[in-house]
């Protein structure tokens, strides 16, 4: 077998069997295929794609890289969760203290952010001295004890997608279904969780564009996960606008808290609602949705979801405090805010306008090395569909220390993320798969 | 200007300007660019193309990635001759001798072969002592001392197109007219020929493999010297069966010989006539088609096209008397002759199935690093056309030291090559664009 030959044979538009897709990633690992090699060959699958079965080879051939986490002995539903990323999107804080109180175990590993706003891992650092990297006992003891653990991705699992997303990356090669979705479950496969739950978005904040391509996407999620023995579930959700009222490291944490308190906004309940009471269902601990929106409900309402986060905030080395006293974050100690420049309705809130303000003041990175300012942010006081007056408070940007340039940059892309009509606008529901 | 920008720009086919033309070609050379992304976008190119202005900027990057010679103050009319690669492709070496015994100053850089048989630099050196390594001074003063010189390509000349053309190699991107007509154009310019003759072959023993392809890549070919002000003149030729009637390098060197000595096969003969004619005209030394074929002619009859030779070979540090002398060749010590298994007109010559048989005798490389046995080879007694009685002589192997089961593959390889069929087959002409 030669590289180029299986090159050749996906430029062609030709299926790669088992054996193939095992010499281009076991290749890879150990050097005998040459990254060179790897980008165009992930060009060529950007232009044939992969079938079903090659996505399968995929992302076994991923998840047998590397270490392979085992629960096994501490539950046969172990949960965890991803998102394919949108702005705002704090889902995962809320939601694994809540599956969590309710008795679904929940091994979640997250990623650190590239581009406009912080990862999981960067929001729970905002959490003064919250640790992220547990070592695989701590992570697998947590979950043993308190039934929830959130750590940074080691690079022990699935090295080769890690090797590859590298390459995708810098070669224009990350926009293709059957890429992600075996990056993604190979991922989770890997991490050792039985019950896979996914959060697809998609629109002008998310790097997916269509309703369309995320259906497709969790399609086959769905038929990936099935191929290789795991329950996966995929919820679909529109990214036009950011995801709940707060924007920025340490300002989506104190949105969380207040949401566990039971001060939510309205989209941001609908989606986590949505994913917990069906990952409570795949647990077997509801019957029916019904029985499981009711269980998610009342399990914030008595503050035990709030307590479950405290827990983890104090097992992973953060002052559970915290959610108590808001002045232990870091939040920007200089405001600004933005006002109507019409009156109407909202029509349009563009998530990537509001991301980029928020990265220009310091919330996002754009190489692996850079420094994130946990204080920068933004708190929307208006969303799609809200009706304003002329010079109403729409949102306000937080900050420390900026350039006086890049503040300016910041406001300008605030003012143009909103949109006004003259009628109410028409809102997108989440979609269960 | 990002790299991941350019390459996202070209698999949605946009095209490039030529600043970001120049960006991603004197970016591999400095290293801001990675081979990896390289070679992602010429996957995109393979699927999306290169316009003409695309390719016209490609070429001038190649040019000036590197040295360019110059031969103004010898002549102006200074030719070189690119051919796309064939079985028994022995032109080079009559073309160059007769060209300049004709009074056309010749400056010929030359590659080495990978694959089945040999390039013209390998083919020299099977004359013993023959110097292909020619500094640009010594290169430079033996055209203008005795009008032509054939050296190798040094690797000075479009330092990009090499680095270029090594990746293509292994990452199954060599099949795009435009990268093709980049890499042979700019050489060609870089090598300071004014009158660029362009040999393109086509059919089984070829890597384009239809006429229609052959014709596209001398049209853009001539498009992209036109653009960058050089005459260039293309000749399309089918390659379904060898040329001449000798290949492996000892043999197609004699085979040289003997053709300026008047014993020359048909359908080499064509095609020199034809490349040498038109060449004449464009330097300017014959009016008509019809005067330049008869001073070619003349040439080789009158015996001056040999005396060229033997001076080129002298020149070069070989001995002139391998000329007369054959024995100072290596040629095979061993025979095995391939006999017609049916009567009729030979309607098929495959000119892989030859090219496989002389490489498996040892003619050919598949590493740069491998050695080539220059005696390894094959003489054709029968070509298409011929009318057989079967077990008469259809060609003879030559080889060396070659162990069993490779002689059989090649006996095998020889015999498969030819086809038979009652009546009389077709022959393809050689085209002049």
């Amino acid at each position: 077998m030669r590289t180029v030959d299986i090159i050749q044979k996906k430029k062609e538009g030709k299926a790669h069997t088992k054996e193939e897709m095992n010499f281009l990633i076991q290749g890879l690992m150990d050097g005998t295929v040459e990254d060179y090699q790897m980008s165009s060959w992930l060009m060529a699958v950007c232009f044939q794609g992969l079938n079903e079965d090659e996505t399968a080879y995929m992302t076994e051939a991923f998840i047998n890289s590397g270490e392979i986490l085992d629960f096994s002995d501490i539950s046969n539903t172990v949960a965890d969760k991803h998102s394919t990323g949108g702005v705002g999107d704090k889902v995962t804080i809320v939601l694994i203290p809540l599956l969590a109180a309710i008795g679904v175990k929940c091994a979640k590993l997250s990623g650190r952010g590239l581009g406009y706003t912080g990862g999981t891992v960067d929001k729970l650092e905002s959490i003064p001295n919250f640790k992220c990297t547990l070592q695989d006992e701590e992570f697998k003891n947590q979950i043993k004890n308190i039934g929830a653990a959130i750590s940074a991705q080691t690079p022990n699992l699935t090295p080769a997608d890690g090797k590859i997303y590298a390459l995708r990356d810098v070669t224009a090669t990350v926009d293709n279904k059957s890429l992600i979705c075996a990056s993604v479950v190979s991922k989770k496969i890997a991490s050792g969780a039985n019950i896979i739950v996914l959060d697809v978005k998609y629109g002008a904040g998310a790097f997916i564009k269509t309703k369309e391509e995320a259906r497709e996407l969790a399609d086959l999620m769905i038929k990936i996960g099935a191929k290789l023995n795991r329950k996966i579930e995929a919820v679909i959700s529109s990214m036009e606008q950011p995801l709940g009222t707060h924007i920025g490291n340490s300002l989506e944490i104190i949105e969380s808290v207040e949401f566990l308190k039971g001060n939510y906004n309205k989209d941001l309940y609908e989606i986590v609602l949505e994913i917990a009471s069906h990952t409570v269902i795949l647990a077997n601990l509801a019957k029916d949705l019904n029985e499981a929106k009711n269980l998610v409900d009342e399990t914030i309402k008595s503050g035990s979801a709030l307590k479950k986060l405290k827990e983890i905030i104090k097992a992973q080395g953060g002052n559970p405090d915290c959610t108590e006293n808001y002045s232990l974050f870091n939040v920007g100690k200089n405001k600004l805010e933005i006002k109507a420049e019409n009156e109407g309705y909202i029509s349009k809130l563009d998530a990537l306008n509001i991301a980029k303000a928020c990265k220009l003041l310091g919330a996002g990175r754009d190489k692996k090395s850079d420094n994130i300012d946990f204080g920068a942010g933004c708190i929307l006081n208006k969303k799609i569909g809200d009706k304003v007056q002329k010079d109403e408070l729409l949102c306000t940007l937080y900050f420390n220390n900026v350039e006086e340039n890049r503040i300016k940059e910041a406001v300008q892309s605030a003012q143009d993320a909103y949109k006004y009509s003259d009628t109410e606008p028409e809102l997108q529901p989440v979609l269960y798969k």
